[in-house]
C-alpha cells in the first residue's frame, strides 16, 4: 500500500456527511444545509437569458476562459464592489469555482505546515477544512453578538511563537453563529491591525442578505471602512445570489498576493466554469440580481421569523438563541449540561435534523450549541420541526 | 510581509502564458492553445437540452450536489466507462472541476513534499504542474513513437530511494507527443507493476477522438486491459467532447483512495458544477454525445491532414513530426542544434505563435521541439501559419 500524504493518514468525515442520509428522505424536516430552497432559484430569469444569448458568446461559455475570470464578468463585478465602497485599485479580482476555492486559495498561498490562522469560533467548517487541509493550526476566538471578542482577539494576534499568519473573519450573517458584527467592532478590529505582520481574509457570502434596508449600512464590508493596515483578501458569492450550482465565488485581493492565487488555481482546476460566468454576467449587468435579491430577502426574512415565532412557542426555558437580522441561520444555545448531538439523537428518529455545534468549533467542545438553518425547509414544515427538536430538549432536560 | 508558503516564495508563470497577450490579437494564427475550436462547439444541441429540461431538474442545477457528482450522471458515466471495458466493481467515480482536478486530488492524497513521480517525458503541463504544487519530484522518461520507454521506465521505477510513489501516464493522443501507445506498450507496462508499492494514474482525455474506425480498440485504456497489478486511477474530461468551459472531468479510483481524494475535494471547491452536470448527463443519455463525437473525429481528422500536408510542403529538410491518429497535436521535431524559443521569437513577430518543448519537458531541456495543436486554428489559416513557422526555421537554419 502506498501511504498517503501526511494530511490524509487520518481521514475524519465531517458530521454533516453523516445527516446526509438521513436529509434526503422525502419526509423529513431538515434544519441541516446550509442552502437555498429549491423553490427560490431563479429559474425563468436564467432560461429566458440562455435563450437570448448570443451564439458567440454561448461559444465563450463553451471555450478555457483565463484563470482569473471572464473578463466582462470581472469588469462588471468590479464595479459591483465598487459601489460597496470596496477599494480597486491595486486589487485585483478573480472569480473562483466558489467562494470556498478562494479560501482554499490564500490558505494554499500562505500556509506551511504548523502555520498559524486566527478564526472566530464558532467558525464556517469550510474555512476550517480548507485551514487544516493545508495543516494550519487554527487559533480561535469566542464570538458574542456583536462580533469577535476584542480582547481575547488581541490576546490570539499577540500569542506566539508561532504568530498567525492569517485572520479569518465573517462579519456579515454568520455561518453558524447568525450575527452581523456592529460597526463598532468592525472598527476595533481595523485599531488592532496596525503594525502587525498578518493577511487578514474577509469571508462575505451573505452580506446582500439584510432582512431590512435600514442595515444596508451595517454589511458595509470591514475592508471597505478605511485604509487597510494590513492586507486585506474579500471573499465573497454568487451561491446565495443566483445559485450554488454555478459554483461562482470571487477573490478581491491585492496584486502581489493575487499572483500566487492565480498560479496556485492554474493546478487546481485551470479556469473557473465560463458557462457559469457568462451566465452570471448577464444576470449582473441586466439588473436582474437586483430584483433577485431584494425578493430572496423578502423570503428568508419571513422564513427567520416563522421559526422564531416557533422558537418563542415551543422551546422550554433557558434555551436561548439569536435575532438574525440577514443571512441564513439562528444559533441556539442549550441550557448548561445538555448536549446538542444527544437532543439530534432524538430528533433523527423522528425525521429532523440540525447540525450540533462542536462541528463549527475548532476546539470540538460547544457541545450545548446547534445550528438552524432556514433557508432550506419548507415554510410550513419550520413550525413543526421545531417542536420536535423542543421536544427532545424536554426530553434531555427530564 | 508575511512569507508566502515554501511553494510560493519562488513563483514561476509558464511559458504558455506569456503567449497570452499575442494570442488574443484577432490576426495571430494560434497553434498553441490546446482547445477545441470556438465553432465546433455543439451550441444548438445544449440550447435544446436546455429548452427541454423539466424546471425540477434545473433546481438541482442550481443547487450544491454531492461531493462525488450528480448522481444520474455519475450513474450514466459509469455505464459508458464500464462499456471501455473499466472495471467499475471496488471503484467509484467522481465528477472533478475538470479532469486536473482530478489530477491535482490524486497528488494531493499521495504527497509529502519531495515524494517522487515518474512521468513521460514530454508530460502534460497541467500534470507538471499539479505535482510541483505538492512540491513532489518528478523523474521523467522519454517517448517513442510507441509510447513510455520501457527500459527507461525501469529503471526509474527502480531507482531510489525515494521510491517513486505515483507513476503518471497518458498513453491515448498524448498532449504535447501527439502519439498513442501500441497495445504491446500498453502490456508492458503492465507487465513492469506486479509486485511494485507505487499508484499508476492515467490520464485519458482524449481517447474519443481517434481519425479512423479501426483505432477504436487501440485506445483501450491500460486499465481496462486486464486485472489492475497495481491501483490504477483513471481520470476523463467532457472538454473535448463538450466544451471546456463547463469544467468537468472525472476520476474513477479504488474506493479506498476515492474516499481521500473526495475528503480533499470538500475542502478546495465542494463540488463539481451542478448545472454543468445536469446538462452532460442530458447530453450523455440523449445519445447526442456519440454523434457529436463522430463529428469532431472527422474535424480534426481534416485539420491534422491539412497541417501535415503544410508541413510537408514548406518544412525544410531535418525537420519531424510525428502522424497523429487522434488528438489535438504534432510534435516537431527541428535539427540539431536549432532551439524553438529562437524560432517562435521570430514567428511571433510575423504573428503566428506555438508552444515551446521545453515547456513540457520536466527537465526544462527539450528546446529542439515544439508543440502545434492543430484543433484551434481556423482551417483556412493552418497552411499559412505553417509557412511562416517553415520560414523562421530556415531562417535559423543559414
Amino acid at each position: 500500500m502506498v501511504e498517503f500524504s501526511s494530511n490524509f493518514r487520518n481521514m475524519r468525515s465531517s458530521a454533516i456527511r453523516e445527516l446526509m442520509g438521513v436529509a434526503s428522505r422525502p419526509e423529513t424536516i431538515s434544519f441541516a444545509g446550509g442552502m437555498p430552497n429549491n423553490g427560490l432559484f431563479p429559474v425563468e430569469e436564467i432560461d429566458r437569458i440562455i435563450a437570448r444569448l448570443p451564439r458567440e458568446v454561448k461559444q465563450v461559455g463553451f471555450q478555457y476562459g483565463p484563470t482569473h475570470g471572464y473578463p466582462p464578468l470581472c469588469s462588471a463585478l468590479k464595479d459591483f464592489l465598487a459601489r460597496k465602497g470596496l477599494p480597486i485599485e491595486n486589487h485585483e479580482l478573480m472569480m473562483t469555482t466558489g467562494s470556498l476555492q478562494a479560501l482554499h486559495l490564500i490558505d494554499r498561498v500562505y500556509l506551511d505546515p504548523g502555520d498559524v490562522v486566527v478564526t472566530e469560533n464558532p467558525c464556517f467548517i469550510g474555512g476550517i477544512a480548507a485551514i487544516r487541509a493545508h495543516q494550519g493550526i487554527l487559533r480561535s476566538v469566542p464570538l458574542d453578538e456583536e462580533g469577535i471578542d476584542i480582547a481575547g482577539l488581541q490576546e490570539a494576534l499577540d500569542q506566539g511563537p508561532p504568530r498567525p499568519k492569517l485572520l479569518y473573519l465573517t462579519p456579515n450573517f454568520h455561518n453558524p453563529a447568525g450575527i452581523v458584527y456592529s460597526r463598532e467592532r468592525r472598527q476595533a478590529v481595523l485599531s488592532l491591525l496596525p503594525g502587525r505582520d498578518i493577511v487578514m481574509v474577509e469571508d462575505d457570502a451573505y452580506s446582500e442578505l439584510y432582512f431590512e434596508e435600514q442595515d444596508r449600512e451595517l454589511v458595509t464590508p470591514i475592508k471597505a471602512l478605511g485604509p487597510n493596515p494590513v492586507p486585506i483578501c474579500y471573499t465573497g458569492s454568487f451561491s446565495k445570489i443566483l445559485g450554488p450550482g454555478f459554483r461562482l465565488g470571487w477573490l478581491l485581493a491585492p496584486t502581489d498576493i493575487m499572483k500566487a492565487c492565480e498560479l496556485a488555481k492554474q493546478s487546481i482546476d485551470a479556469c473557473t466554469p465560463t458557462f457559469s460566468q457568462v451566465i452570471a454576467h448577464e444576470f449582473l449587468v441586466s439588473g436582474q440580481l437586483d430584483r433577485y435579491v431584494a425578493f430572496v430577502r423578502g423570503e428568508y426574512a419571513r422564513r427567520s421569523r416563522i421559526m422564531r415565532e416557533a422558537l418563542r412557542e415551543y422551546m422550554p426555558e433557558g434555551v436561548r438563541w439569536n435575532r438574525p437580522r440577514g443571512g441564513f441561520y439562528i444559533w441556539v444555545q442549550l441550557p448548561r449540561g445538555l448536549d446538542s448531538a444527544e437532543v439530534l439523537q432524538k430528533t433523527i428518529a423522528a425525521g429532523v435534523i440540525f447540525v450540533v455545534g462542536k462541528t463549527f468549533d475548532p476546539e470540538a467542545r460547544l457541545n450545548d450549541r446547534f445550528r438552524l438553518a432556514f433557508s432550506h425547509t419548507p415554510e410550513e414544515k419550520i413550525a413543526d420541526g421545531i417542536r420536535v427538536i423542543a421536544g427532545a430538549i424536554r426530553d434531555c432536560l427530564s
